[in-house]
């Protein structure tokens, strides 16, 4: 298995289907540009889709999960376990993200990226190269050969959706710890100190944090990823389910696929993605502002318009999914509304 | 007819609901406080409709219309046909309030409270004492029996829309000319100068906002409004459709109903509301920040957390529909999410 596969060129927007759709969105009944953000997502999803009726009906939620080493240094509130009992969680509909999936009528697959289960859970698909990374402050957090496969259980999940029959795809994530080595990514990819990026992750306090941060500049000065290639960066302080999302959003982009992003994490991965390859910018679509204090320099990084600002810091895809209506509606508006000319309403008054 | 209805006391949220409440969503299977803005959005509403199961799945919308005098004074982008004919516009369908109320399975009223309409529009209330408000530069908009009259419309409507069974009602408006008369409402209220608080509008240019202010400005300083009661205000410089939001706002609060507030103009009908009657407050849950520039004075003002930040700014009640899934969704976390005890998750590690 290699990661070739990742650098392989995407799908462009088309150009002519977003020329359209910006048209046709000045002769809804409306002022030009009243409809804010929800004009700009019609109109990408039209060139996306290269359709001049964007949709988001079909949009399978996928979450990867994946455990890491870098817990035994005491940086998350929760113990690993937890990552587990979760996965049971949302194959029984009991997490926040299973009861999203049902109100919004949207398929949820869970994968085993990396979590430490011996045995599968019932309920998720096992795609896994090792039960959970290695404590990065010590060594590589994966070996090239982990996060290849990893990359590539990415790729097979959105191939698996995409079989299935999508109009979106919503990425999201399990894993306690995983915010440390997304911070950890982003103050490698962006050269930002750690104190500045982390966060409270699940909950801890301003030690819990002091903690965080020395763990991480351990791990940057021992692995000397200044200027290093973003898989590399992912091999040596990323996650398996961050290494999964990266794959699934480079793959998705290769499909034609639209993203819709979640949070902190998820936006770890899609800097890893665009780092590694440009042409995956355009498909991603950011869902929301977390409340995770590193999120905001990822999201500038990568020039994010996110939808939603409701200080969300629970993953999972729960941002993505709660975004979805909006990128419904939004679609809804395009297609529906009558223009000016159908429903015979006067235009501005002349100057 | 008088206002003497508007002074009688609201119900209260119900505080052992409220606390029940936040200690369910301590339980659930996510870090503490994880689901943000949705986690209080979720305790408000089951202390407004002390239950301890909150919905918002019966959403009647509202939307009042009315003309303005004022557009004489060339305020707007748009000419005052404009208000009936998109009045037509959202009975058949073709309205953006029109295509989100189908989406969402909420029935949608449009009552005209006050346009310039000599007729009646095929599926439009009409509920109003004059056809339009006079150029408040030169008169009082309303007369006290057209001003009260109008708080009233809004009260048979929250009236009517309660009779067919409603969790929350969401308002909305429409009107050639109401930024002005909203601007002008805010200014008198909050003591902040016109040119401050004006905005585009439907789309006027530096120009147009430059006459809005000079609009305001005039009208402020003959009508002496300053320290004013809430009711004075609007009507001197108030509209028909922003006094019927105010009274619904009003009514919605005596029948124990909880609110979902559109934009601007909205918010400003809110401030009136609110100053006239301070127990409407908590009945106000405030959909979105919109894009017109003063809207940001009076959402502070009112200590609005503002569900959306889109740039919207259209109206109709447009701000409020996009978060109803929101807040249908938050319901749906709270009560279906597993409890870590019914789920079998560990709690944080001890310390």
């Amino acid at each position: 298995m290699s990661a070739h596969w990742t650098r392989e060129p995407c799908q462009a927007p088309s150009q002519p289907h977003a020329d359209r759709a910006r048209a046709r969105q000045a002769q809804l009944t409306k002022p030009a540009g009243s409809l804010g953000r929800l004009e700009r997502l019609a109109i990408d999803l039209a060139a996306l889709q290269r359709t001049d009726a964007p949709t988001a009906a079909r949009a399978p939620i996928i979450v990867f999960a994946g455990d890491h080493g870098v817990t035994a240094r005491g940086v998350s509130a929760y113990p690993s376990e937890v990552t587990v009992e979760m996965l049971r969680n949302f194959a029984r509909g009991g997490a926040a993200i299973a009861v999203l999936a049902r109100e919004l009528g949207a398929t949820l697959s869970v994968v085993d990226a990396g979590t430490l289960a011996r045995e599968p859970v019932e309920g998720v698909v096992t795609d896994k190269p090792v039960c959970g990374t290695r404590d990065f402050t010590a060594n590589s957090a994966m070996t090239r050969g982990e996060c290849d496969f990893a990359l590539d259980a990415g790729r097979r999940a959105v191939a698996r959706a995409a079989g299935e029959g999508a109009d979106i795809v919503l990425l999201g994530e399990m894993g306690i710890g995983n915010t440390t080595a997304a911070a950890a990514i982003a103050c490698a990819l962006l050269g930002v100190a750690p104190e500045a990026i982390v966060g409270d992750g699940t909950g801890v306090d301003a030690a819990g944090r002091a903690r965080k941060a020395a763990v991480i500049g351990e791990a940057l000065a021992r692995h000397r990823l200044a200027g290093a290639d973003a898989l590399a960066v992912l091999e040596a302080v990323g996650g398996l389910e961050i290494a999964a999302l990266a794959g699934a959003m480079i793959a998705a982009a290769h499909a034609g696929l639209p993203v819709l992003v979640d949070g902190f994490i998820a936006s770890a991965a899609a800097l890893v993605a665009v780092r590694a390859n440009p042409g995956v910018a355009p498909w991603l679509v950011y869902s929301h502002r977390s409340a995770e204090r590193g999120h905001v320099f990822v999201l500038r990084a990568l020039d994010a318009d996110p939808i939603l600002d409701l200080s969300l810091r629970l993953g999972e895809g729960s941002g993505a999914a709660l975004a979805l209506p909006l990128v419904r509606l939004a679609c809804a508006l395009h297609n529906r509304m009558a223009t000016f000319a159908e429903a015979a309403v006067s235009g501005p008054a002349a100057p």
